[in-house]
């Protein structure tokens, strides 16, 4: 019946379309400097595709903790991005001159502070993750800051090679988030199963699905417009080397390939190559992604067990197979792949983000532990409703 | 044993991908204007990812009902948007120009429709979404051609402040449905829960962030060039404020934090900012962000309850309290923001779209009922399959 | 007590955040040139999250086989694109100058080849997946090279009309794939029932969701700006004819609407209107998106059952019906549609790909089935943990 009255208005709309024309499209004057911006405003939203359905989704692994972590996301993100948005417009410890160049680097600081919470994930209150934002961006500035601006005149400015941010933002947040989890690790919590099922698990492949895609607008944010083409083509590739990687490791390793190593280790190759990014060949790109994603698999499959069990702590997304070693493996490619690259810099970046990165996590998570502990981890029942 | 075989192929493939080059990059001659259009365009493909993902996976927070949310969505869309376009082409209420902003300001009615949709799913057929569709379009077109185009000689064209349309779109959308609510609630709907589950929570927040991701691009979408990165930053600290506002006021009206005041509040930041995105300072930004999200946890916590037990008719969405009341807070804030503003004209507008849309909504319910009504409410068995 | 610590930060924060000042946007010097290479990035992202998640949640509707298809999406694209890439760089049939150009050809491929695995999902090992695509790209490109490049002479270099591929992507990967089905679908499989769920529905939706969304950027990925604008308005109104019209003929053919319709069918507007995307009116493209998502429809609720009892084989997700006929029927209409178009050349074509396709598959699939088959079909557990 309801297709009956239906059928003649769409009838009677199609025979109207008839008159529809293109009008003569056209636009006021504008600069190209105005249209450069706006494309790098594209790839900000690129990233924050990334940083809210892509890492926040990856999380959502956890079954019972998925509406957490996708809430957690949330305030990460909204606290992490007025922050440093704030600290670099006062200037401090660097301060870039344009608005979205500013928004960017805020977002990268998000990333990394994702990165961070990945470790501790489920086991902290969801206030204390906003806590954990307030004292990760200014470590992270502060690493930042020292590597790629030459503060504390430690590393000389432009020496490191990090466009994409293997060491600045993976390692760091990687290394970070492995500091705190030694004040924020309780015997219960160590000895609680993370579990995950058929439902969370393709919401995570969604999640890694989603980084993947974007991942060529992360490393490219900042690129000049020329180098842009060659970074992205470098970085899909990569990708396509790490996803490939991980099967091949995942079922040499394991008896059946693991749904957590497509979902993570997949992506090793975004995070090694952005040392690189803008500096070297397709060929070379894809071999950097196969590296990585076999280090990360091998990271999942074979030393996350052992290490956990050996300090009885946990590591819940596994972020230091996913971000600190293919990040340290990235940041070292380079010495080989960048011609004239500056070696003392960049051994010298690597050797402050691990140092400084372990030791503000260290006294993060320490301070954290004072605000409290959960009850019942991983579990979206105690906070939420 | 299959590792055996493609190995052997992949370092084939790998020695051979050394001879790869960058070609000489270039491109035909084109215009500015040409880039200039397209990436309208590509704010547009944002604000579609808004209305299907977005809005559509918002609505799947009804446990039983959100395949008929999705389908009902992409009816809503498909019918919208070309109609919108029809009138448009032909000069019905206003008109413009180029094809790529009728296809956005198609893409806002579309936006607006599914607001009022929230209102009342669940407890139509699906036909009669379409038919939602056809009522509803006709009718906003009249209040924005009111509002903005200066039609039937109200306001003075270009007076109104309300760039991304917190009042054009957010609160016509929301008080339009609220109107239809009134003769689309049988007792029986009144009294049938709306279900969640930790999945269809999953799948709505999901559409959230999807919302909260690409919101910059809505509010920019037809701004100048020179004016987006300006917009942009204000609408993502908005957001941030309002994502943040959610979580306190959340947790003090309620003893937990509500899973759906995270999924819609947050959101209430970009709503609001839509009428002075691109006329204020990324702190008033964050303020009114802040004010919204504190509003719009309000409205869920403690009005909605209220209202609906008071009414006896149901907002399935909530939209009166993510659209309707921070579409005119944010309206009105821009009398305090704005310098110079028409403050009579800007009443005007606040003034006409409630009660157009009231009344509007109040005859296109009426009328839709006449259509049937649903047996089971919010369940997808009755009509899919 | 953690709001009351927070809030004075919070405080504090937003009062230095009145500081905060726009900062006069600039860029370095760049050419246009580089400006409409990075615009065709920015739709080449978009292919890949048609891809990945695309494609890859669209085949997560088989309920147990899901994490495997998401598996199975990442390995083929992952194979594709530097295979292609690498035919591509060597000049082996064509052979583009821009990287760019390239990528997105690679992507094309990937599409073709996702396509044509959706035909025989469930059926294979993951690691056949990965030959399949071995075995899919070479044929693809010959195909490509004969229609599009003028390949041993059979067609005139640009006389087929084709700009979004409803012939050399769509109709092609979906007759490979059945072609392929004829010795990879065993007696078992073929009495297997392949089950859905409400949460792989929705998977499946959020797929076709994605697909809709970016389908513009998928057919505008190569067309000059000038003319973009024009396809990508074009694209939109085959989508939501076909939506339209997937929803009436479900209905009228089915006692409920399916599903499974409203997933694939909606998207045959896009199929069909490939070919003639940058080269019809809105009205037309409309008409033909209507056409396309009754044909498609038809196919589903009539065809398919029909066809697979006839023949004993299974066509997982329908290839046949969603880019197969809307397929064919797009290159079809192209010739009605077209002014000047060469008939010889447009049919040629079509024959070609019909003939090439279907045979390639026979072969392909033979040849797969060599590798061995699965014990248990559309089972997750058989192969990932």
């Amino acid at each position: 019946m309801p297709r009956i009255k239906l059928l003649p208005m769409l009838a009677l709309a199609f025979m109207s379309l008839t008159a529809w024309s293109h009008g003569s499209e056209a636009a006021g004057a504008v600069s190209l400097a105005d249209v450069v911006n706006v494309q790098k405003y594209f790839r900000a939203i690129h990233v924050m595709a990334m940083l809210l359905v892509g890492f926040g989704f990856l999380m959502v692994f956890v079954k019972k903790y998925g509406r957490s972590a996708a809430t957690a996301t949330y305030l990460l993100v909204s606290v992490a991005i007025p922050l440093y948005f704030l600290k670099d417009s006062l200037g401090i410890m660097g301060g870039v001159e344009l608005d979205i160049d500013r928004l960017i680097l805020a977002e990268f600081s998000a990333a990394g502070l994702l990165i961070c919470a990945g470790a501790v994930l489920g086991r902290l209150k969801l206030f204390q993750y906003m806590l954990l934002a307030i004292l990760f961006v200014p470590c992270y500035s502060l690493n930042e800051w020292i590597l790629l601006e030459g503060g504390l005149g430690l590393i000389e400015h432009g020496a490191l090679v990090d466009t994409g941010g293997s060491i600045v933002i993976h390692a760091f947040g990687a290394l970070f988030g492995l500091g705190s989890i030694f004040s924020l690790t309780s015997k219960k919590e160590f000895e609680t199963p993370i579990e995950a099922d058929a439902t969370s698990d393709r919401f995570s492949l969604l999640g890694s699905m989603v980084l993947w895609i974007f991942w060529p607008s992360f490393c490219a944010a900042l690129v000049e417009p020329s180098a842009i083409l060659g970074t992205v083509v470098n970085v899909i590739l990569a990708l396509c080397g790490s996803t490939l990687a991980t099967y091949f490791v995942s079922l040499a390793l394991r008896k059946k390939v693991s749904v957590a190593d497509i979902a993570n280790a997949t992506l090793a190759g975004g995070v090694a190559i952005g040392s690189t990014c803008d500096r070297t060949v397709p060929a070379i790109a894809f071999a950097i992604g196969i590296g990585a994603g076999a280090i990360s698999t091998f990271g999942f499959a074979v030393i996350q067990d052992k290490l956990q069990n050996l300090i009885k702590k946990t590591d819940t997304c596994g972020v230091l197979h996913l971000h600190g070693l293919p990040g340290l493996f990235g940041g070292l490619v380079a010495l080989f792949v960048v011609k004239g690259i500056d070696v003392g810099a960049q051994l010298s970046g690597i050797g402050i983000t691990i140092v400084l990165a372990i030791l503000t996590g260290l006294v993060a998570g320490k301070l954290l532990s004072f605000a409290g502990s959960r009850i019942t981890p991983y579990d979206d029942e105690e906070e939420l409703d």
